[in-house]
């Protein structure tokens, strides 16, 4: 049985019909009704109105305007002999709605495993031009190396048990978490499927678009570690326990913030506003990777010559500002997919407000960068580049957990005081802590992802509605300052988390790699540059280097 | 009530009816209605043709090849107990058309703001190593200060009057344009609502994605500044004039010609075409950019060196040509979202009409180049990258204006001219006015900002359609070679607005802010390098560098 | 007569209608029929159930969280006068999908494009510092003469005959293939339509999406040769080689492959599996750019100084490694673009598959560089830079082909081969072909380009479904090792033609342009480096570079 044009005609049917029932009323509607009534002129639609619109015909001659091209004809029909049916109509909507969530969700992704790059050339361009190719190179392989790891284990772990994502079309596959049972509630821990994106149905389109949003995700916290700890990390030892992080310290908390674990669920299970809340990882990603470098930090020490015998610290320069800027740019580029993407949808579910937190996102650099830039000039009389650069991207961290539910204004207030706030953190590691940092990683995502979760505890106002059960709870998050301290604790709960387990698994972690393979480069290899002995090679075999400048010791 | 799958039964209901309604009339055309006659079959429809499309429950393998995922069962459903209903259905249709045009529009967004870091490092790269981080810090601060007056002032200004964007969903709040009464016509003069994205209720999504793309936009156009007056420009100055130009200068032309304002009614008042016409703005982005810069390099006057005492030029290569050209490709990367992401739109009102653009931006890019190699081969018998490069991004500016209007062999004309004008534009700047221009930006965005404004008025071919009524003039826009003399004339009026205003507007303020805080260093800082005495770093530290050259004085 | 809200009006009425007709039965299902009943409440529906779902009037506050945006208020009305019609809801339906899918191949586009900027720093970078700006304006102008050489020539003999595509809303005018008729079979040789992007109807938005995705591919073949050929190649020689390759070269092999030539009919005509497979160009692109890379190579001879009298190889390091290893990040990037785009597509047709193919892209880039480093490090006792770029980018080409095809633990497996691969054939090119290949493009591009596609031929797994019909044979791709031998073997008869054909006629043509213009610099001009007797300046003229030092001879 044919049913071309099968919802054409019966809409046409039922246009002749309610003229027919209508009848049967004593007085029809004649505003509403009577357009409809004469089935001559109904007819007349199909195949005169509906055709008009569409002229495949004049495409012939090609359509410069695009105005005949993308009309009815381009619906999908499932059965060329069947023709249109209303099957296809439906399915086509909720095609083309998935099609723009994949295309935006992907496209964001890519943004941000570009970041790859940015975090390389600033981490680089702060370093000494004698290591820039272990830097470089570290950077480089932190992409493979957690991506490994992540592909292995981490995804499996963090994400198994995230349920069915209705804006990706549904991932009913990853439906595995591990739980416990405490306090009557079921307290998850972490998720169990998904292993090499096969087992148990995972060979699955929307899981795929959830592995690569997540693993640049995961990347990102990989990469913070690599600066912190550059100028004298063994390379070996840098590829072990970027292995550990991206396989288990970062799935493990990510899981509880976003794959379904107990920290997502604590309002839910607890009353405490809608759970830990961060949009797009102040804590999960920024505080993960900067508390992880500072445990890295303290165990491998600072460099030779950072600090002088009475514990003065040493200023030692980035050697190309070039490459310090422009890969800030670059990540303030990736960013725009990090934080606006983590709506993974345009359609539906409060997708379009990915542009509120788009906006919230460049208003935040741009007062980090003020705040950075005011800060230096008024303390040191001239504005600094590097610490404007990480003053920038202080304010995106910052803005990172809050950008999708404050206002603009709030951004920018989070923004200025994160530009504050870096500064006066890397002066606290470098002077009073005493642990080298020589790119200001733990300042930039360590402090202020801490200041981003609280932010968002703070300053959410209740305006964003993503579906409507953020976490499982009804309504809008709202943070302190609009009426709900219960969101506050539940952010609190998570910087908690952060500093008592994700630093001390760091360091546990780290203190065994360090038995086991030796964290730190010799000294002679340190003096010397790690870029030939850890790398074979130079950066730079053409350029006439300056030697070293002496350093007060 | 429940409503559920509501569409369907209708739908199926018309089917059973269709066969019942027509089998009163005498004979039923058998082609069209007998499949449908049979209830039975037609019941058959909804519960096993839909499902049959559909299957939810296969996704518990997984579905490697999409099939299974975005169907109708991907439609957002508004009250779970209703199911779906009609509404449902025409909601995500709108729903899925705005998400389109929200997700093409700030993504081409995001391709535009790192046309920044384009910026800064072409920028940096064509002055010398004593200059670079000076240079760098103008580009990198030029986003946050840009972004700040824009966000304060600018905004408003220019997009407060905007009206509804139709493309994004509507923007009805941007509704508050002043206007003088002459001529007996409404003259848009600037707009007046949009502070800080809350007031009168702009914080609103629509609202966020005009925002985000009108400032990269705006930051466009300050940047260009920074390159004619590098190497010379007092820091505080440069914040200080960039301010203005985001808050005052570039806000208020804009307004005139994208926002509602007069030059943008030249049509609807006064039948001259459609009025100004400036797809993508290579006269409000690029012209006033470009005359801005002029205004400024006339009072900061020449680099020391540069001019012979009785007036030839010294040439002073850029001291790093890679940086160079790396930069031409990261702008002409962002200029595919300048040009094509300003039809705001992929579904619907020639939103397709993109690709057209995007096509006519590559090609008028590429004979950009080829005008300009071929100019300096044949003239000084090699090919010269900067030029080349200069040559390149001349195309890219002509074809901003026209892109939207002209076809692919017209884009090519113009920016072939682009590349050979820009190289005359040069030698007539440096020889004639003998106006110190370091990057060439005068030549490359002002006086090519100013030819892609008339070449609109001459090529646009009248073959583009965006919705029918381009500032408000039913009807395509049409250049003088294809017949619309009003439209040309037009285009005068904006390059005249652009001449006798804006650069009259720039150099008062500029020339206050040189009387207020002085526009130009010492001296002696500029001999040594802007790099120490006002950011207190060198870019290189590592390097070692050449003693300067010297000049002929 | 007015047919405002016709849609609604006739489901409404059918819904009245439906509890007429259900009336007739017996005992009407209360649940479905009793609330469509009473023709009143329909109407209700209408005014008040619809309204309620979009309420446009609440937009006068701004909409802070999207969810008056984007409904059926969005829907384009061709007709004010009409209203909304089925026609109109159709066509919105169908705008959608192809809007989806103009943005996300354009984006694509975008970011394919941008490879040619990592293209280059990887070149150049691997170059010395006194070929940087030589090797660099290769790279920039490669984009530039290639583009006009396809604009002219290339595109209409490599698409002229593609057909309709109906994932951008099908392009009919592209309907000119040369055949010649063999073995009963039509063989298509090229196209023959779609000169200058104007005549015969392809002044079209569907054909300019194509161009731009199709020219970008050709580039980055094109670009592939500079980097075999630089610090020796003649600047006239090289654009003149160029215009060759993306006028003829290029575009007849991708005819063959992409447009409708026999390579791809293989199957239809000749049953081997679904003919030659290549989903996103290992073969087309980076097989055909390798090999003429190869033959160009053979040509112009080695380096002066890369062999001993006894023809031991020399090493020469590139120059910086910044450079390289940022621009392996820009074309990962960009290889986002290259094969998740090359479904053009994302709603119908399978085109959320792209998810899977970013996926296996990242995996088999990430395994390539495992497989590099370890190589190294295991036959050197260190990593290498250079190499775990190479190798990097052999995983990102390998993969290029099977992508669309084949599973995630596939996609490692090819990737960690192409890893080794590309340094076993970096070492039997420089050792035993004694072949001078500065960046390793040859067994990059080349070696692996090649290994891509017999992968495809051998891992295909038969679970991926673009429309039901690849290449005109119903049913999925599937390899050897799934089953079908006939697929492996039109695979070898791609790389038959890629060895025996496209090496051939590369090595004509630029046997040809050796003696017409000379293909390599004077021994002068390259010892002295290229930059300034073939540019006319040096790279970096700030900076002081190191006395080159002694090769062994």
């Amino acid at each position: 049985m044919t049913k071309k044009i099968v919802l054409v005609l019966a809409m046409l049917s039922c246009l002749a019909l309610a003229g027919t029932a209508r009848a049967q009323a004593p007085a029809p509607d004649p505003a509403a009704a009577a357009p409809a009534a004469p089935a001559a002129a109904a007819v007349a639609i199909t195949d005169a109105d509906l055709k008009a619109a569409v002229k495949p015909t004049d495409r012939a001659n090609g359509d410069p305007d695009g105005s005949l091209t993308g009309t009815a004809n381009d619906i999908a029909i499932s059965d060329a002999k069947a023709g249109l049916t209303v099957a296809d109509v439906l399915n086509q909507i909720g095609a083309n709605r998935i099609g723009v969530n994949f295309a935006w969700t992907l496209l964001c992704g890519f943004l941000i495993m570009f970041m790859q790059a940015g975090f390389a050339v600033v981490e680089a361009g702060l370093c000494r031009a004698k290591n820039a190719n272990h830097t470089m190179m570290m950077n480089f392989m932190v992409y493979g190396v957690g991506m490994l790891a992540y592909f292995l284990i981490g995804f499996p772990l963090q994400m198994g048990g995230a349920g069915a994502i209705a804006n990706l079309g549904g991932t009913p596959v990853l439906n595995s978490e591990f739980v416990i049972h405490l306090f009557g509630k079921d307290i998850g821990l972490f998720g169990n499927t998904g292993y090499l994106l096969m087992h148990h149905g995972t060979y699955d389109v929307a899981v795929m678009v959830i592995f690569l949003f997540q693993m640049v995700f995961m990347d990102t916290t990989t990469t913070i570690v690599t600066g912190t700890c550059c100028e004298r990390w063994k390379y070996s030892a840098f590829m072990v326990s970027t292995m550990f992080l991206g396989a288990f310290t970062y799935p493990i908390f990510a899981n509880w913030a976003w794959g379904g674990g107990w920290l997502a669920m604590l309002g839910a299970n607890f009353g405490l506003g809608h759970g830990y809340a961060d949009f797009a990882g102040s804590g999960v990603v920024h505080s993960v990777g900067g508390i992880t470098a500072l445990a890295c930090a303290l165990i491998l020490g600072p460099r030779i010559g950072k600090y002088t015998r009475d514990g003065k610290p040493n200023p030692i320069p980035g050697h190309d500002i070039m490459w310090v800027l422009c890969g800030c740019f670059i990540l303030a580029f990736g960013w725009f997919g990090f934080n606006p993407g983590s709506t993974l949808a345009m359609s539906g579910n409060g997708g379009l407000r990915a542009a509120s937190v788009a906006v919230n996102t460049m208003l935040a650099g741009m007062t980090g960068s003020f705040g950075g830039i005011l800060y230096m000039w008024i303390r040191y009389g001239k504005p600094d580049a590097s610490m404007s650069g990480n003053a920038f991207l202080a304010g995106l961290v910052a803005i990172t957990a809050p950008s999708g539910f404050v206002n603009p204004v709030a951004s920018a207030i989070i923004g200025l005081i994160a530009g504050v706030l870096v500064c006066l953190s890397c002066e606290f590691v470098e002077r009073v802590l005493k642990v080298d940092d020589p790119v200001g990683a733990i300042s930039v995502h360590g402090t202020n992802g801490i200041w981003g979760v609280l932010a968002t505890g703070l300053f959410a106002d209740g305006r964003s509605n993503y579906g409507g059960s953020w976490n499982g709870v009804a309504g809008n998050v709202t943070g302190l300052f609009y009426g709900d301290a219960g969101q506050f604790v539940a952010q609190l709960m998570g910087v908690a988390t952060l500093v008592g387990f994700v630093f001390v698994m760091s360091y546990v972690i780290n203190l065994f790699i360090d038995w086991f393979v030796g964290q730190r480069v010799s000294a002679k290899s340190e003096l010397a540059g790690l870029d030939v002995p850890e790398m074979g090679a130079v950066a730079y075999p053409d350029f006439v280097l300056k030697p070293e400048p002496a350093l007060a010791s």
